[in-house]
């Protein structure tokens, strides 16, 4: 369905994609949307801050993998860029990650696992980044 | 999974709401991200402006359904909150709505079709608001 998913040859290029991060804006912003609209029931559009992303990317070991002067904005684009390339290559479907987000409370910590998961099942497909 | 859709008596209700407007303006411009990163082989975040989406809604029939003294950008809530409303109802799945709006260059059209598709549904349904 998107054939641009094809042309990154490892992790740091997904992480590194800023147009990849702004198609994944738009989905990050979605996703954590439904969670919090299951929550408060109630209809909610959000905006994820990206003090969030920038901090849950380091928590989940993935900093390391960015040049090190770069600044929060565009490590929370990196987060963006994973999370959305994950969805686009079907390694986790959007339920998945509204599912893994709404189990904790606290918004670093829900990325972080969300991270962290893809990075595991990305490991276990043959796209293997 | 989302109760609170439970609520609305009939299609006034949902087009009014300012809140399903405010998750449904972040479902649109995650679905039309997606077309336009298909359409132009890259990854595209894109936000939908109301011009085009209150173009749509009257063009659909829709805004005579909303009081007269309502402005564009509250036109254009009502449109992206009857879009999401039908996918949270399960009426039109996100890939449905994706494959409606990339059959039209025109956005106008694209949102117009999509609209339509779905208040057609609607009417097919239980939901029948």
């Amino acid at each position: 369905m998107f054939t641009f998913v094809l042309k990154y040859k490892n992790l740091r290029e997904v992480l590194m994609d800023q147009k990849l991060a702004s198609l994944g804006d738009s989905f990050v912003n979605f996703i954590y949307s439904l969670v919090l609209s299951k929550r408060k029931e109630e209809p909610i559009g959000a905006k994820v801050d990206s003090r969030i992303l920038s901090e849950a990317l380091k928590k989940a070991g993935l900093r390391k993998l960015l040049p090190s002067r770069i600044d929060r904005h565009t490590q929370a684009d990196a987060a963006e860029a994973l999370i959305v390339y994950a969805w686009i290559q079907n390694i986790i479907t959007m339920k998945e990650s509204v599912n893994i987000l709404e189990q904790h409370e606290d918004p670093v910590e829900a990325f972080c696992t969300l991270l962290l998961t893809t990075t595991k099942k990305l490991n276990l497909t043959d796209i293997n980044l």
